[in-house]
Order: structure tokens, then C-alpha cells, then sequence
């Protein structure tokens, strides 16, 4: 725990005094005041965040940790687990969404085995930092010991504090996991006391019995684990998983490091929901790229009290709605470096 | 009329076996089926607007019109009409927002003086094709006559014509006309019935009394005129401006030449608007860009049928919201031409 509450303990509020300055540094440029709405928003936080005038996005970086979930023997996905290691195989080969999304958004994708239940030994252009090889089944007991979830934790902070090193300018989240939005809906439960039926959705598109099964599935666990609301590192190690914790992880490690960081979907909040619960100003260095299909995500955005970027019906996680917002992010920033003044442009105003 | 006609009468359906082709394809990418909801949606309309399999967006044009407006005399903007032809100059010089934005967008802004108050000869790199300079007072008399209105309507033909011919694959809107809300709130509300105080707003940013002054104004304007809302270029003369008609021939010229056609804000849509009151199939090859600020927006939106794809408070205009949606219309395609399917990455499905 020493080097988390280390890392909790570094988090600062933003500098609110650079947020007015670029504020009033946008409104000298030729445009009516405020017309260029979420866009200003993105320039001022980036500069309030990294204590830059001038953010330099030209490195950005996306993780997309993986794991496995014992959970899904309960049914919860149409998928079996085999396709999240076929899956980041697939991520370094190129062809998945997150990496197409990511070329056109010019972020390069990292691809964190934090939990898979498959060996990678060898493979290479994997960032290897298995906790585990995937959870327990979460109605069977939880999902994973307190050390595995802090390991993971651990993992997430470890990369934010190298994107630091590196003058990364712009971090995003993603996730791979079959079967884990499960323990995203499990995760929200627990923490807003909202019931499961009214956070549990279809994932990646389960009918309508396989729906109140998940449901079904999610009550047992918490029911089982009786994760304490109040304790989110408790509520993660019981009913979470290492990529959520990892992403949990990266939010901290984010805000601790004066990095602004793009939250992906359902569970990539989840991640972040964790890591705002432990400290309030972690929501600070949040952005949420996009609102998802799945019905639980509101409530988790509502409580970190973030508005998405993007409403654009996504549902595929990995990182491509981190992708996609970035593009508007670092237009924003553009907006402010690029855009000439009234003085400049000899525009009356 | 004869070439104005003509454009419409080349206007076809959609094809509807390609959109289902291209969805097929999609389906087939490594991802449940539909997950990336309006990125879907993009890449198999631009698949069925285009009539290729593997739509080429490297060639990207946005058009931005500019005009002045006599009925800036009776105080609806904040801004002098001066500002006009300071912003054409601004965007020749690349540092307005439009320009920014087209740049991170990779696309080409392309800047038309179809109706400026000012004398712009030997200007370099302004395409020029100045109707009349700027409209009459709309509260005096027609803002146009309807020959101003045909010329104006025909440069944007005409450009779309040469866009065909230059292999543009994507096409976008924009204006600049100090005093532009006020004609096309005039327009929604002729053609829609709304009252005026449904469809007027702030503009750039005018107060309460301004706003009053303004919906009197527009009041006025279509009581002196009394333009037909079921002959939409009686509208467009009446109440209209040479931008807005412009963009209304931008908008036929690219249905006509299988183009798909972004669309900027309020002004745009309001020409989008009259082109889709010209024919039915128009609205087929159009895509929204962003919900504006202005309140009569969602009204045409609804009229037109279409779904704006961002919704980031932007009230700038220009073209700022086509080069921001162009960014996610282009990662749509990319996803059904760069994605690896289910057989190339080994994926069980």
C-alpha cells in the first residue's frame, strides 16, 4: 500500500490561476468570446493541468491492459475468454479498432498483459506485467487477494510515472477482458448504492435471459463478497479485476504526475471511478472521451463528474473512444498555439 | 433556373445494396457487431454516397462563403460589418479557427467571397464570385433578388461540379457574414411555421434587449416580404443572404455528384435546409456536424433528418464544426478499410 498512498499523497489541485490565464488568452483570439464552447474548455484544462502554456501534445500514449475473468463460467459473455488473448495478439499485430483509431488520432498504442490467463512468454512488443493469470469467479469468493489488486495498481501508476520520464503529453485508457463489464457493473453498484439491474447492460450485446442472468450473477457476487462501498480498494480487489485496478492505477499515477488523461468507456471508468473515490482531486486530470451504450456509465460519469466528449453510440472499448476524443482534445490545444489574436488578424472587436 | 434545375434533376437514391455490403464488411471486423455505433454508420453511408467500396478521403475541401448583410443596420449584431471582410482576410492568411481546425483535420479551406461588402480585386488565393455586395435590409424589401440568388446558388454548384472533378472525397461547409443568424433564423421560420422567438438566438453573443431587437427584426422582415415557406427560393431570396445560397448550391452540387457533404452550423444548415426542401434525396448525402448553440438548430436538424454528429457548444461558424466531424467521419472509414476481420487475427467469433 505504501507506494499507492505514496502516490494519492502527491496529487495536487490544478492551477487555477492558469486555467483564467489561457482562458483570457483564448478570448483574444478572432472569434466571439466562448464560440468555440468544449473546445476552450479542453485548451484551459490542458495548461491548468501540466503547468504548460503551451501543452505539447505530439506524444500521446494509450494503454490497453488485458486480463481474464473467472466470472465468466457464470455465462455473463458471448464470447469465450480464449478471444481476449487472441485479442492482444491482435492489438500488436495493428489490426484492432484501438489501433486503427490511434494512427488516425497519432497516439501510439501500448498494449499491458496485467491478468491474462495465457502465457505470453516471448511475445514480444507486450508490456508483461501479469498479476494473475485472470480473477476468480467473484460468486465464489473475490475476484482477486488484496496484493494481485495492488500489484495491479501498482502496474498502472509505474506506466503513468514513465509517461512523465518520456514527455508524454496526453495519456489515454483502454481495456481488454471478455466478460468484464461485469465487474464494472459490480464495481458502480457497490460504490453508488444504485441497484444492480439499474447498472448492469448487455456488454458486447447478450440477449435479453443473458441479461438477467448477468444480473443475477452480479447480486450473488456482491452478496458473497459484501464489498464495503466506503473502501473502493476493497470493492476493487472483490469484485473488480487487474485491468480495471491498472487503469485505476494510471488515473492516479496520472493525476499525481500532472498528466491530463483520457478515460475510454464502461470500463475504463470504472477504473477511474476507483481512483476519484480515493482522492477528490483526481477528477481534476480526468477527460471522459465518450458516453457508452451501456447504462451503468452515466451514473459512474455523474459521480466523478465528468461530461463526456463524444455521444456516438460506442460500445467497443479497448481504448477507441480514448482515440477519437484525443483527436478534439489536441484540437483545442491547437485552437489556443495556432489561432492569431484580433491584434495580429487587424480584426475590429 | 435551367442549370439550378438540371443539378436537381441529377439527384439519386442512395445505393442501398452497397450500405448493406459495407455493414457486412464491418460486421466481419474483429468487434461485436454494431460496437462502433456512428463510426459504423459513416463508413457505410460514405461507401453508399460515393458508390466505392473503399471511399479515398485524402482529398478533404472545405468551402467557407462570405457575405454582408444589410439588415446588420437595424443592430442584430455585436459585430460591425467591417468584421467580414477582416475575417476573409484572416482566413487567407490561415489563422482563423476554421483554418486551424482544417489543418488538424487534413483538410483544404477554400474561401469564397460570393457576396462581401468590399472590393477584394487582386486579393490572391480568394476564389471570387461576388453576387452582389452584401443584401438589402430584409426589413426594407427582398434581401436579394431572385437572379442574386440563382448567381449565388450556382457558385456552389459550380464548386461541387469541380470538387467531383478533383477527386475530393469529402466535402464541408462553412460561412462568414457578420449579421448571418438573423437571415437564417428568417428562413427556419418561414419554412418551418415555428414562431420567430423559436427559432432565434444570440449570434455572437447579443443580450436580452439585442435578442428582443432581433426577433423583431426577423418579425419585420418576413411581414414586409412575406415569403411562400412552401417555395424555398422565394425564401432564400426574400430573407436569405448569397452565403447561405452558395452553401444551399454546395449542398444540390453534392448530392447531384455523389459527394458526401458536411455541414457546418446554423447558417450552414439553414442552406442545407433549402436544398433539402428541393429535393427529397438531398438529406441522403449530408451529414451534420455538431449541434449549435442557436435554438432554432434542433428545428431544422429535425427537418432535414439528420443527427449532428458532436455536440461541443460551438457557436463560431466558418466551417470550425465540419473540419472537427471530418476527423470522425474519416476514422469511420479507416475502421472498415484498415480493421483486420475475425479470419485475418484468428479470432473466434
Amino acid at each position: 500500500m505504501n507506494s499507492v498512498q505514496f502516490t494519492i499523497n502527491r496529487i495536487q489541485p490544478v492551477n487555477a490561476e492558469l486555467l483564467q490565464q489561457a482562458q483570457a488568452r483564448l478570448d483574444n483570439k478572432t472569434k466571439p468570446p466562448g464560440s468555440l464552447g468544449r473546445l476552450e474548455e479542453f485548451a484551459r484544462r490542458l495548461v491548468a493541468i501540466s503547468g504548460i502554456c503551451d501543452p505539447d501534445l505530439s506524444k500521446k500514449v494509450i494503454f490497453t491492459f488485458a486480463a481474464d475473468h473467472g466470472v465468466v463460467q457464470e455465462g455473463v459473455s458471448l464470447y469465450p475468454s480464449e478471444v481476449t488473448r487472441q485479442m492482444v495478439l491482435n492489438f500488436l499485430a495493428g489490426g484492432a479498432g484501438v489501433n486503427v483509431l490511434a494512427r488516425h488520432a497519432g497516439a501510439e498504442v501500448r498494449v499491458v498483459d496485467v491478468g491474462v490467463d495465457y502465457d505470453f512468454e516471448g511475445v514480444a512488443g507486450l508490456i508483461h506485467r501479469k498479476v494473475a493469470r485472470g480473477t476468480r469467479n467473484f460468486v465464489k469468493g473475490p475476484a482477486m487477494t488484496r496484493e494481485e489488486m495492488l500489484a495491479a495498481l501498482r502496474v498502472g501508476i509505474e506506466l503513468a510515472d514513465q509517461c512523465r520520464a518520456e514527455g508524454v503529453g496526453l495519456v489515454g485508457t483502454g481495456e481488454m477482458g471478455i466478460g468484464n463489464t461485469t465487474p464494472s457493473s459490480a464495481i458502480i453498484a457497490a460504490i453508488s448504492g444504485k441497484t444492480v439491474a439499474e447498472v448492469t447492460h448487455r456488454g458486447t450485446g447478450i440477449g435479453d435471459d443473458a441479461l438477467l442472468n448477468k444480473i443475477r450473477v452480479i447480486q450473488q457476487g456482491l452478496e458473497v463478497n459484501r464489498p464495503d462501498g466506503n473502501d473502493p480498494l476493497d470493492v476493487l480487489a472483490k469484485v473488480g479485476g487487474p485491468e480495471i485496478a491498472a487503469i485505476a492505477g494510471l488515473v492516479l499515477g496520472c493525476a499525481a504526475n500532472s498528466l491530463p488523461v483520457v478515460i475510454d468507456g464502461f470500463i475504463s471508468t470504472a477504473g477511474a471511478l476507483i481512483a476519484s473515490e480515493l482522492h477528490p482531486h483526481v477528477r481534476d486530470y480526468i477527460f471522459a472521451a465518450h458516453r457508452s451504450v451501456e447504462i451503468g456509465h452515466q451514473y459512474m460519469l455523474e459521480r466523478i463528474g465528468a461530461e463526456p466528449i463524444l455521444d456516438l453510440g460506442l460500445r467497443l472499448g479497448e481504448g477507441t473512444g480514448a482515440a477519437l476524443a484525443m483527436t478534439l482534445i489536441e484540437a483545442g490545444v491547437k485552437i489556443l498555439k495556432e489561432m492569431a489574436t484580433f491584434e495580429q488578424a487587424g480584426v475590429t472587436h
